[in-house]
This record gives structure tokens, C-alpha cells and sequence, in this order.
């Protein structure tokens, strides 16, 4: 019955199949561990083999997810102290060589709240490529980052996975970075936890439409995914809330849900704001020695 | 317990009483009837006395509701024929002697898609006070129509309805037409549906801030509301699940989801779409003779 | 010739009477004076009588000017600085015992860039009005502010005079305070210039529609105005440019600029950043004791 | 002196050189005509041979510029007149056979609002290349059609030129057209006015920042080009006025209009619109037998 429930994030998977086999433990091939950091827990979830992959339904790879409720209390400085987190696991997952160029890619659709998180991430992103290339005696410190958004077919006609691999194609960036809107299981996980992978990405997999893969195999360097889940499946909730109280779902009493999602409330604010956060992280890990105020200043 | 599950639209409220009663019938002091008018149905509640305000939850007036099925199935004409549907009902709703000013206000908060149905439909309004003031020669075949958006209390500072009484005493129309978002207890009914009712309407209702009321009794003038369900509260969702699938819902299984709605996955073209709607409509209610072209050419 | 040349800066409009005087002096009736605060120029033109409205064509009273050239040079700490600055004139301007209430009011239309720096700038006014009603413990020492967008007469079908007036008696204000965009006779103010006034505004003149007067005459308490210049006529320009070059203008070559204005090219970006300059300065002159990060968390 | 004035419109380049001969003809190398259809005029200049280039500073081709005052002045049926008489002149120039695959770029950035018509154009042009591929048989009759907007060198750090390149060779087409904003001499033909040519386009040329070319040589397929003017550049306009009226014009007079534009008042409105022309007249001239409702409904 839990094959049915959605999720993008590889720490609820991984708790869904304990569930599922009333089990104490990661399967087979799958190693979890979940550390505090300041006010942010982070949970590292690692599948190494096929046996990890077929068990939690993802590729292998590192997936790092880090939950942001002191961000959402508001409490003081959390946004720098995210800010350095998140940049901080950024760096490490990237790997680059200084002077690396990279290419970062808002996936999804603008005009759809939920599926906003890319394009206004990318807003936020110190673009440098033309400038280290036009005033190197300005901007040569900086590492050349280009930045597109890919549109989604139905604005488009074209897959977001064949546009960016032209575009990576004419850019040659040493790493592309993506950034998508996904889809979580619990309402507890919207908007309030950003996941990032070393496995490449699935377009459009946060809103149901899932397209080919960005990813080291199809365009030949490595793809960081930054995911943030901004919707639950009204079917999935459904399923999810049967499952926990006990009774038998009635997959008929909620057919009309297909087309539904739950969200938070505030949702257009929210996709702003995380959206922000995942820019400026991006910035700070991307070039040395930036502030905060160093990104207000740049973007302004 | 069905009586924590919200509901804005009188006709499911209707539906609620009978299921909590296992009654077949409306309750004592309400009549409830069902049309079919062309391509969609029109449902009327009237809630005649006391009996019926204590067993709806409501007061007393009539409250029609019309399924825009057909629209959101994009059967040809269906824009048009919805237009004079409601535009019909709205007109006899409103029975405003030829030349009565009226004042549309749209509620509700346009930063928040599931709250702009107000503001979005007042774009759609034809606005023509000054024009009939000014240019009485050119615009003296239209009834004087003022339109504003009160905005929330969080960006204003100011109750909505003290707004609106202030404006309404400035313009003295002879009636106000307030436009707000609701939320319902099925999601079949979001951003499909069209409740009109002649007993004023609560602001903020539908996104849960309940707020003084605007009603003849505030306002002293009629006060007709148009409102668009476009959320279901995620609290209410499950209670209603629980009940259909006659499971003890576990108040604690969602608890954290008390800032999450259940809302269509393309809030952002429904509600604009919707939204157009009812500003057409009401156009054609508001000033003889005009068509869906000339709102078009007057809007454009 | 002179008098066809539009301004709403008394700091133009007296350079222009010297001008067409071959004056060095300021007429009868007007005190001009100019001083250097940090790295920004203040000046301050008094009208002082009927002889010095009839020179500069403008009601009696104060009017400041700050051209904030260092800001458009982005020098370091210039937004904070001219903050600080613009809230220091309007705090004195202002002269509000503590514990006032007070009333902004954003004038023009969101919807064509030029005339939106009223309403961008409500949208960074902290509006703590029901909140010191509702959370004494938590805002008692804030004062009471409330803000309203006008709108424009062609979306309301209300003048914007009438509009504030009816708010205004509901919600009791000690002073108004009314943002608006200015016509300029040069370019090098267009967006680098921020004008405050005791003396009221007519809302539209910077937009060629003059309406009715805000000020103390008609709203029976103090009504101080801050405007920025975000266009010059064209028609303004033309006759400009013929006057300083000392060739006879065409009045024919010009015939169509009538619907045309000059702006800078990056009008969008330069009328969202002074609009925040002044919300932030306001929020500074409003409250006491706040920084420019207290305003950041308060508006996020 | 007229060798400043700047202009992206052949037909203004033509009565530029005809000013500064005091000649009656066209330049040797360059044929120009004029047409009235229905209520528009239309002017066609072609460039022969390298003396018309060296004449008007333009490479050789076909420029057909329509005027569009009947829709400005909103006389009836306009709209749908105008969308015919360019969807003609398109389909001409374009002469694509049956099936064959057209790329459309929007030009520009989409937050400068003169310089928008190119993104705000390509939202209103039907995408097809999938939904052709997915759903032959729904969608056979219809041409592929794939759309990009190519962003602006300071958001993506990529020339637009290198990105239409890129997107090309991976999707393809027979044909590209490329829609941007354009800079004209006279203010009277500012978003009144369009020219489509077959000689491909230099991108932001409109706004003062040209690029490497976008066109045969380039892409190794046709370019045509849409283009709108919707400034006049500040110092343009002087020297223009200058010479009209016979004055030497002081350079110094208008030193700091460097970054001033001319631009109609109701810029936002007028650039949407007659974006909304070219999508809808694009649409008719790429696919058979549509009219303005289907691509409504197509669009909806």
C-alpha cells in the first residue's frame, strides 16, 4: 500500500519502508544518520547499492536534507545561520576546483505557486559568468556562473532535459546545479526542509509530470539537485492519514482528489522565502569570502 | 463532529445537517431546491427562520449556488452561457431600480492566490461612476458602478468592513455587491462553484480570520456577496474522511496541519479564471444591453 | 514662456523664476536655502506668503528636497544613511506627540510604473494600527499606523480626495501622511530626488491629471506630502531644451509628444528602490528606536 | 550630425538619409514603397546591394513596417484586422512549407518594461512541438512550434545569441523568428509601429546594448525579425529637435540624458498589447485556418 504514497525525499522513504516492515533499521544498502547544527537538524540519507535503491526507490547516491523550523519560528540571525548551513553542505557536495564554472538551472514554472521554487531561486542568484569574462580585473575573484530558467513543455514544446543540455552543451560548466519544486508525504515537511542530492534530478517529479533526467549520465558532469517539497498529493494524504489511523482506505470516498494538492496556507510568501534562501546559499558556496550583505548589495 | 467541519456554501451545509440527522428531507425552516439551467445545475437554499439559521449555521436569506462543470470542462460557449446564467441570478438578486448606484468590493488579500478571487474579479469590473459624473452625454446609459479592494487587515490596519462603511457613506450607493473566497468541505466544489446569497458575507470567512460582518444591518443598504470556494481546510479534510470512511479520525494524526489547505493544483489560472467570471458577469447585470464583446472593448 | 514648463519641485520652480527674472536672488515671499548633510544635499525652499505662491505657482509651506545622488552611485551604506536622513526631515516635519495615530496613503496607479512609487511604498509601511488595538502587551510602544492605496479615478470610479477623506474619518488619524509621483522639468532628478512638504498634495499632478487637494483644509488635520519626480513631460523637455539653447521652439515639432514622457530607462528597478528608501524612512520617523534591520524582520 | 540620431526602423533610415541629401528618392541600392490596406499603411523597403547598406546603415533584405493608428484610435474590428494584415505580411515572408518546424524567441527582458515585447509576445504564441509529437492525432494539423525566451546577458550570463544557437540546434527548426523591442527616432511611432524584416536581428539593439547578430550566417536557417520601437533615446530626441528647428544643438545641454528614454505614458498597457498582436497574428500565420477565438481558446 506504501508504494503508492509519494514522496521526493529520501529521508521519508526511508521512514516509510521502516513503517512499512515494522523494522528498526535502514534496509539493506541504505545508511541514515541525522545530526543538530546549530538550530537545523540535518539528515544524511545514503543508498549505495541496488539493494538501497530498489528499497527506497531512488537512485544511489547522497541525499542531505536539512530542516529549516528554526527559520520558520523566526527566531533571531536564522537566516545567515541557514544561510552558512546550507552553503556549507553546498560546497562539500560540489566539490569544485576554484574557477570551476558552473550553470544553475530553475526548473518548473513560474506561474504556478508551488512549482515556483526554481525560477525565484534563480532570481537570487549572482549570475558572474559575462562579467568574469568582460571586467576579469573586477571579477576575477569570482567563479563564472551562468543561470537559466528551462520552462516547462507546455510553455515551451521543449523538454527542460533536452534545453538544458543544449544550453550545457554551449556553456560547458564543470557542474550544473537544479533546483525543483518536489512533492513530500507529510504536511509537516512543506516549505520548511530543503534537500539536496548528488544523484541529479527528475523535472517536474514535485508536480506529477515526470520528465527525463538531469544527471551525470545524460550530460556527462555532475548534477547537485536542490529540492524543496511544497505540495502533498491530496491522494497521498488520504492514504497516508488511512494507513496511520488504521481503518481501510476508501480509494473511492476521495476520487476527485487527482487534481488536488495540500499546501501551506501561505504558500506564495513561502516559495519567496525559501526560494531566497537556496540563492543566497548557492552564492555563498559558489565564490569565497561573500557575506549576506555582500549578496544584498550584488542583487540590488 | 460534523459540526467541525467548515463550510461556507449553504448548500453543503444542507447536505451535512441531513447526513448528521440521516434524514432525507431539509431541515424545519429551510427549502432547498435543484435546477438544471442549460449546461450547468443551480442549487437554492433558503433559509426562511430561526430554525433554519440554528440547523445551517447561517443567516436567514436565499443562497444560490451554481456547478460550473461545464465551464471547467471547456465545452464550447460555456464562458458565455455561464456569463448570462449568473448574470441573470445576480440580477434578480439584486432587483436595482434602472440608474441605482452600486458599489463592488472586492475582499480578500491579493498576495494570497487562494484569496484574490475579490481583487481579481474588481479588475474585471467596469468601473463607470466617474464616466456617468463626467461624461453624462457618452455614459448616461450606464448605472453609476465604484469598485474597491479593501485589502486585509494586516496590510491596512483597518477593519475591511470599516473600510467598506466608510467608502459606501462617501458614495452612498444604492446597494454593495461584496466578492470574497470561501472555503467548502469538498474539494469537488473548489474554484467550481458560485455561491450568491442576498445576507451579506462575513470578510475573511474563507481563509479563517472571521471579521465583523457587511450586511444591511452594518451597511444599511442591501448587501448581495458572490463567493468562490478555492480551499478546504487540511483539519477539515480529515475529519470529513474520517467520517465518510466511518473511522475514528485521530485528532492527533494532523495535528500540524493546522496552516494547510487543500487546494487544485492550477490555483493560479482557476482563480483568475473564476474571477473573470464573475467581473463579466456582473457587468452584464449591472448595465443593460451589453455583451461578453463590448466588456471585452470597454475592459481592454 | 516659462510657465509652460511643468514642475512639481519648488526647488525647480524657484530656479525658474530666477531664470526668467535673470534674478540671483529668490523672489519676495520665498526663503531658499541649501546645506550638505553627510554625502547627500538638502534643500529647503519656504514659501512664506501670497507674493512667493504667485512666483513659484505653489500654496505656502515647507518644502525639502534631497537628491540622493550617492544612493544612485550605490556608495557603500548610502541606503542606511539616507534613511536616517529622509526620516529626520519627516520626523521634524511630521512633529507628532507620541502615541498619534497616523495615516499613509499611497496615491496612483500600481499598474503603470511611473505613478506606482505611492503604492510601493505602502507595501514596505509597517502597519501596526490593529495590532497595537489587539497586542498592547506586545506593540504598545508603537504607534498606530494604518496605510491605504487611493487607487486611481479610471479603477475606482472614486476620487482619490474623497477615498482619503471617508478613511480618514473612520479611522481618526492625528496627521496624514501622501506618497506620489512628481512631474520634473530635468531629467537629472527623475528618481534621485525625494521632495517632503507640509503643505498637502493634489494627487495626479505628477501624472497630468490634478485632482482635488489633500491638506489641512480639507482634511482638517496636517497632511504632509513626500513625492519623487519619475517623469518629465515631453512637450516639458522640448520647450526645456529650446530655452537653454536659445532657439525659438517649434511648437509643431513636437505636436504629437503630447502622451509622451521621459523616464530613465530603468524605471522599473529605480521606482521599486526609492519607494523602499521612503517606507523604510518612514517606519524610522514613525517609530522610535528601530534600525533598518528591526523594518527587514517586520516586513519579511 | 543626423548619423547620431538613432533608429532601428528602415523606413526611418530612409527619410534620414533623404533629410540629409535634401533628396526626393531613396538612396541608389535601396527601394522603398507605401500601401494603404484596409485602415493600416504599409511600407516596404528593400535593401539591394552593399550602397542601400552603406546608405542606411542596415543589412540588405526586406523591412515592412506597418502602421498601426486605426488601433490605436481602438476604431472596430482593429484588432482582428490588424492580426490579418500581419499574419499576411508574416506568411510571406516566412514562406515555410507545410509541417516545417519554427522556433519563436522572445528578445529582451521581461522587467524593463519597454524592453518586454519580446517575452510578453511569446506568451501569447501557441507551443505545439509536443503536444504534435505526444498527440499526432489531436494535433496533427498543426505546425510544430517551439518558443524560448532567451533572457538578457545580465540575468543569465550568456549571450542570447549563444542560447538561440543552442536551443536551435537542438530542436532544429526550418525557420527562427525573434522578437524584441526596437528604438526609434520619432517619438509618433513608438508602439504604433511594426516592422518585420528577413534579414534577422541584432538583439538589444532597442535598448542600447547590441549583440552578435542572430541570422543566416548565424543560425544557418532564416531569421525574420519582429520588432517594435518603444523608446526614443533622450539624446536622440535633442539632437532631433535640434535639427528640425535649425538650432546648433549643445551637447553639454543634455549631458546627463545618457540613461533617459522617451516612452509613451501608458508604456505597461501599450507594450502588452501590441505583444498581444504579434503572438495572435504569429499564430495565424504559422498554423492554417485559425481565427482570433480559436487562438483565444487555444490560450485560455
Amino acid at each position: 500500500m506504501n508504494s503508492t504514497i509519494r514522496t521526493d525525499l529520501a529521508l521519508e522513504a526511508e521512514a516509510l519502508w521502516r513503517e512499512s516492515q515494522s523494522a528498526q533499521r535502514s534496509p539493506a544498502g541504505v545508511q541514515a544518520s541525522r545530526a543538530q547544527r546549530g538550530s537545523f537538524s540535518v539528515t544524511t540519507v545514503e543508498i549505495l547499492d541496488e539493494r538501497g535503491e530498489a528499497a527506497l526507490g531512488k537512485p544511489r547516491g547522497t541525499y542531505i536534507t536539512i530542516e529549516l523550523d528554526a527559520l520558520i519560528r523566526r527566531e533571531e540571525n536564522a537566516f545567515p545561520e541557514a544561510c552558512r548551513l546550507l552553503s556549507d553542505e553546498l560546497r562539500a557536495l560540489l566539490a569544485l576546483p576554484p574557477e570551476a564554472a558552473c550553470l544553475v538551472v530553475g526548473l518548473g514554472n513560474r506561474a504556478i505557486t508551488p512549482d515556483a521554487i526554481g525560477p525565484d531561486a534563480v532570481d537570487c542568484v549572482m549570475v558572474t559568468r559575462h562579467l568574469t569574462q568582460c571586467l576579469p580585473e573586477d571579477f576575477g575573484a569570482f567563479r563564472p556562473v551562468s543561470a537559466v530558467c528551462s520552462g516547462v513543455l507546455g510553455t515551451t514544446g521543449i523538454e527542460s532535459s533536452a534545453l538544458v543540455r543544449a544550453v550545457s552543451a554551449a556553456v560547458r560548466p564543470a557542474a550544473v546545479v537544479a533546483i525543483d519544486a518536489l512533492a513530500s508525504r507529510s504536511p509537516e515537511h512543506l516549505c520548511r526542509t530543503v534537500q539536496i542530492a548528488d544523484t541529479g534530478i527528475v523535472p517536474g517529479s514535485g508536480v506529477g509530470n515526470a520528465r527525463e533526467a538531469l544527471n551525470r549520465d545524460t550530460l556527462g558532469i555532475p548534477v547537485i539537485a536542490i529540492g524543496v517539497p511544497t505540495v502533498v498529493d491530496a491522494a497521498t494524504l488520504t492514504l497516508d492519514l488511512a494507513s496511520r489511523s488504521g481503518a481501510a482506505p476508501d480509494p473511492a470516498s476521495f476520487g476527485d482528489a487527482g487534481g488536488m494538492i495540500v499546501t501551506p496556507r501561505e504558500i506564495d510568501k513561502n516559495v519567496r522565502d525559501v526560494a531566497k534562501l537556496i540563492g543566497y546559499s548557492l552564492n555563498l558556496a559558489l565564490h569565497d569570502g561573500l557575506t549576506v550583505e555582500d549578496v544584498d548589495m550584488f542583487l540590488s
